[in-house]
């Protein structure tokens, strides 16, 4: 088996954690002066162990492990959420490295390739540029038309602020690997709930976002009599009553849905809102399941317009495919983990998104979860014991191994 | 009958709306310098005609005619809504301003004092504090506790920016006067639907605000499974829900009920909302209703607190009384709308708040409206007709000519 050194790899966690430190969390958005130290520091770390290894036109770090192969891929994200966890990215970025050391320690033919891929967090509010990239899913126009989230200018402007304005961006050749692995925090309770210690994901989930609007008449909340109105708040509420009633018998088992933002506007007290928007989204690795909820979907919003006073639209903003894990690689991490922790595994899809999903169609890719303490994700709580990251770091670097031949 | 110069307060309201003008209406928070200078051309025009006058440490402008009496009590609020409409307010000042420059041209014995009580549009969240001030109701605890809802600061910094800091309050005399009028614009379609030109109000609603605030977990929108989420917006949408299906059965004839803003926290995408808030009011002019719509909308919050998965209460944030008005002016009022426009007057119920709930309570009052054109308000496209303001002003006039004994 390939031996990881997992005090090694939590030392490494601790020393990201220290930059860009929030509480007992990190902000490191992608392209701050933090995230781009990480970023720098990865690179100095495969460098020292003989990879081509640099930061990309998107901000993806990238390596290539020296030698005639087989090899692996392997990563994760490096850039946190705003004021979040130590862990969401990092830690799948530091098993990759632990991987890669290991492969090159060992004396491998081959070896790990590592990838820390930018802004899966989200931060410019465009999918998975990183991943997309490396995947050759990323236009030029595209990368035009990002902003910060959180104000900080566009994403040009911050690529050129962080001096890779104009640099190549890298891109994946499939040929060259046997599988992609990328570990991640759970980001639920599962594992700890069932007393497991390692996540083996089945699938990835689609997520598809809409934005429901609704426009009536904007209006005095005294003097306008309530059959006079066309209250675009009264109209939304009807739908998502709908909504709430109608999907627990179209959805699959392992369904959700979430009304995550409402806008009322003007939204004072006194005007009925002639405007009201909701961010709605729902997740299922099913594709009949996504097709059946999009149509009901549609069809709820569509009655609303016809038989109510406002006018009610969807906007479908983003429908991601469902990814599913290859056979091979994720048979690795059942194996990996029966041999190092028996009995502590679950086979479990993944509610949360990740560049896995992005990588999949072009390579055999698996993903492994380590427990989340409480759950708890996006925000500086999330953490995770440091025994449950040691045992997770040998089972990765076992099951890369395999993945090379060794064990 | 007391006559009216109605060109003259025409011009007012012209030249009012040339202090702020924003697009064809006027943007005159209170206490704006805009703001200010309104109430200082009112104080000069009141000092005028012999009144003693002047702003007070509310912002209130008041003024007391000279003479034995009798005397009657007349106004309005002159700042403005942000961006609004020109006549919201100006309209019933310079009506009073009118009737006070008739009587002391007429050489009455007594007059009509006049007052433009400050923020009856809200600004600082706070009431009615003008004429909440006057009538005694205003404590200095509660003035410390108010500030602008667009971020301009503190009310007590801006009076103290307006020079008005450590300025006496001025208070009713109830003894003094016969009645309080006040004039406003309509601010719905009712007058114009029903071609008709003046309206006698018989009564003012009662607004009852409220905060309902739900309490759950925020988590990941993925990685948790429905049956473990504890979703504050989905508690909010099952009150809501209930709200809406079970109001109309309790409802008096004339009830309006308003959801004007929600507020998800953190209103990310892919996060289940851990807080939800909904600003809620209804408004009647019947006590027993509103009891009744209380005590079942805090049912409706103790049940989902007590059955779902989430925190629920209810905050009571303000419940005004409403207010009838009385019998003597209101008839003056109608006498004078059936000698100078016959058969065009409609008695109706006043849906919008109004300084003169405030002063009804203490001294016997009257309200009186003109058309709005398409019952806009809040808006600065609101408008009347020249023609109707110059009507409605030769009615009141008439009407506090009527309390004060001529005609």
């Amino acid at each position: 088996m390939l031996k990881a050194n997992p005090d090694r790899a939590l030392a490494d966690l601790y020393h990201l954690r220290s930059i860009g430190t929030y509480k007992t969390g990190v902000h490191r958005p992608t392209l701050s002066p933090e995230d781009m130290r990480t970023r720098e520091w990865l690179v100095d770390q495969l460098r020292g162990i003989g990879h081509e290894a640099g930061i990309d036109g998107i901000a993806n770090v990238w390596s290539r492990a020296p030698g005639a192969g087989p090899f692996v891929l392997a990563g994760s994200h490096i850039e946190s959420q705003n004021h979040a966890g130590w862990l969401d990215g990092a830690l799948g970025v530091v098993y990759a490295l632990e991987a890669a050391r290991a492969a090159a320690e060992a004396g491998l033919p081959g070896g790990v390739d590592v990838m820390a891929f930018a802004d899966e967090e989200g931060h410019f509010g465009g999918g998975f540029p990183g991943s997309e990239s490396f995947a050759g899913e990323l236009t030029e126009a595209r990368i035009d038309s990002l902003s910060d989230r959180s104000g900080r200018g566009t994403l040009r402007a911050l690529l050129a602020a962080a001096g890779l304005a104009g640099r190549e961006r890298v891109r994946l050749r499939p040929d060259r690997y046997r599988a992609f692995f990328e570990a991640h925090i759970e980001q639920g309770p599962r594992l700890m709930d069932e007393g497991m210690k390692i996540g083996v994901v089945t699938s990835i989930v689609a997520i598809w976002q809409y934005r429901l609007v609704f426009e009536g008449q904007q209006n005095h909340a005294g003097t306008t009599t309530m059959a006079a109105r066309r209250d675009a708040a009264a109209a939304m509420q009807r739908v998502w009553h709908a909504i709430q009633t109608s999907f627990p018998d179209l959805v699959g088992p392992h369904s959700v849905w979430t009304v995550g933002n409402i806008t009322l506007d003007p939204g004072g007290w006194s005007i009925i809102p002639g405007r009201a928007e909701m961010m709605f989204q729902f997740r299922d690795a099913d594709q009949a399941v996504l097709d059946r909820l999009h149509a009901h979907l549609a069809d709820l919003v569509a009655e609303e317009d016809r038989t109510g006073p406002c006018g009610a639209r969807l906007e479908a903003l983003s429908q991601s495919r469902p990814a599913h894990m290859a056979a091979a690689p994720q048979q690795a991490l059942s194996d990996a983990a029966e041999a190092i922790a028996p009995g502590k595994a679950l086979v479990m899809p993944s509610g949360a998104g990740h560049d896995a999903q992005v990588i999949a169609p072009h390579v055999p890719s698996a993903m492994m979860f380590v427990p989340s303490i409480g759950g708890i994700s996006h925000h500086w709580t999330e953490d995770t014991s440091d025994e449950d990251i040691k045992l997770g770091a040998d089972v990765f670097v076992a099951a890369v191994g395999k993945m090379l031949g060794v064990g």
